[in-house]
């Protein structure tokens, strides 16, 4: 047996996260200028970081030789505030995701289970396989949370359940009445994560109030990130509000310094920029329109997003994103959501919007 | 049973990982001006980043709302070419300490078993646990790694054995030969990783041609860090490089996008600094003279250290680290790793060495 074959069989059996293609990787392999690229693969922010946080990174590059502070007395501080919470309540992580592998390895091994839904963010049942504990999968009703029979999918071993809301890739939204009986009939040894990468998204009124149920319900956690509306993608910072009991239990297995220095300040500066968060919540609500009415005149079945992105249905999606792709527009393929004929496009800007309008026409008439 | 009871055994028992104390909150906590303090604590590089790394990070400050490379074909290119390794042979993290813990990860589990020393970096330790598997730890020689008891501890179950070289927080370095005939003789379905985050500090003659054995040794991971001498400890990057097919499990639990696009670019810039990595170790060889110089002087017994940090003796560690912190100076107490009477110094620029030696000199006088 070779040193490889002896690592447990349920990490040698993942298949890692593909993620959306750089533009330079793109530009690389089919020969293109990348300035004439335009990527609505990966759910960011077209307007860029805001001018509150890129001024805090600016400011922060002296000091880049220090280690960051572990505590990040700031953020917390700062989040604290925001949100109502205690600092002890807080989990930060490099990106979102880095909080979702912390929870699956605080909290799950080999013998105990996880439920999540059928097409939600890959990196649940990654995340949940990586520790050797049981996914299970419950079937999606209209590519959404099923939420009661995810309730009747918890068995006695089930340690966490995993909610997106708005769900990635499908963009569906559960009603905060379902959410809060979902959270009144589960187990309460039971964690449920409610992940809400996109909720600035969201008008008020289909909003969750999320921050204010922790009171009630001591194994919720509620998942953000700043790598969406923030436009912190490539700095790698989110954070999740939680009981200090499971906050306690999570700092257990969080690696020392996972917010880099620049995160820290960036995402710090970004909770004040107020403005730059509402501009980038209207070019997302004007780009959706832009792009949803042109798939509606196109006859292109599509999912009703609430986040900032869409999935359509065409028939031959690998060949009609290999055409995108060879045109210079990088959308996203969902074949690994088990969704082959569909295909994610990110809301960009007006122009970018335009263009894979133009190369979607173009490729319908071809 | 709590949801938190739940978790497994082994992640409740977890004691986190003491990070040495950052200025702001000394300063805070000891109502002290941020100004006057000097840290010393964290091993960090006292020149602070390098003028290419703060360069190619200021060059990129437009783009930090794109996730980064994924791939990170660009600074894995580089990486490849100065080291003579295939890109596959190549895994990024943020940090060194990042890759430590997707080795545990990827190779531990509950029923296995993994080596280390006593006094070495407590990460390891953690790591192992956090994973459920069993640490093995082996009684130090003179502080540093017994390597022959290290081989003699080797289970049937052991999968992973860790040597940190020089080893922090002792600063014990293990000759060049011992560590080949080590891996001549360990069994072959076992990972040596051999940590060398202070390798840049080591003058040619004592350094180990370790790269090269990867090519002999294909259960051999050397790792490194951009933390220490190249000065980013800040931004997280390190790397590690080993044989392709270990790279590839490691890869299936390494979370997607976990460097930052920053650190990305100041890596790749740090590896053309030679004038500056030469000017770190310059500064470190001078500073480590000045320090030890007076503890010979005072009497104080320290362990000779060949990284940028040195371990010395007192009696009542705890009381002169309270001492020193009153008055501005940070230091490293070592009783989390059963050294109750010793403290570790990290070697600053000689002015800070000059403010540590005077407080020092006044506490013994005390």
């Amino acid at each position: 047996m070779s040193l490889c074959d002896l690592a447990p069989e349920y990490v040698r059996a993942i298949s890692p996260y593909q993620p959306g293609r750089p533009i330079e990787e793109v530009a690389r392999e089919l020969n293109l200028d990348p300035a004439s690229i335009v990527k609505l693969a990966s759910n960011e922010n077209p307007l860029g970081i805001g001018p509150k946080a890129k001024a805090a990174v600016a400011a922060q590059l002296g000091d880049l030789a220090r280690y960051p502070d572990d505590a990040a007395f700031s953020l917390k501080h700062k989040i604290g505030q925001k949100f109502g919470v205690k600092e002890s309540q807080i989990i930060l992580g490099a990106g979102s995701n880095d909080i979702l592998e912390f929870i699956a390895h605080a909290f799950l091994a080999p013998g105990v289970s996880s439920v999540y839904s059928q097409y939600t963010f890959a990196v649940y049942p990654l995340a949940v396989q990586a520790t050797g504990a049981t996914g299970i999968e419950v079937k999606a009703v209209d590519y959404g949370h099923d939420l009661e029979a995810m309730l009747a999918a918890i068995r006695p071993d089930t340690r966490v359940v995993w909610i997106a809301n708005p769900n990635n890739p499908t963009g569906t939204l559960a009603r905060p009445g379902d959410l809060i009986e979902f959270l009144e009939k589960c187990p309460k040894d039971v964690l449920v994560v409610l992940d809400e990468a996109y909720t600035e998204f969201l008008p008020a009124e289909k909003r969750s109030d999320s921050v204010n149920w922790l009171r009630q319900f001591p194994n919720l956690l509620v998942c953000r990130t700043f790598s969406k509306a923030y436009g912190l993608a490539g700095l790698r910072v989110g954070f999740a509000l939680m009981s200090e009991e499971v906050a306690a239990i999570i700092n257990r297995v969080r690696r020392p310094f996972n917010v880099n220095n620049l995160a820290l300040a960036a995402a710090e500066a970004a909770l004040d920029d107020m403005e730059f968060l509402r501009e980038s919540v209207r070019i997302n609500s004007e780009g959706m329109a832009q792009i949803t009415g042109t798939l509606q005149r196109l006859g292109i079945p599509f999912i009703q997003s609430w986040g900032n992105f869409v999935t359509f249905h065409v028939g031959d999606a690998k060949a009609l994103n290999q055409y995108m792709l060879q045109n210079g527009v990088i959308l996203r393929p969902l074949a690994g959501y088990n969704m082959p004929n569909s295909l994610r496009v990110s809301i960009g800007l007006p122009q970018e919007n335009a263009r894979f309008i133009e190369v979607l026409e173009q490729a319908l008439a071809d």
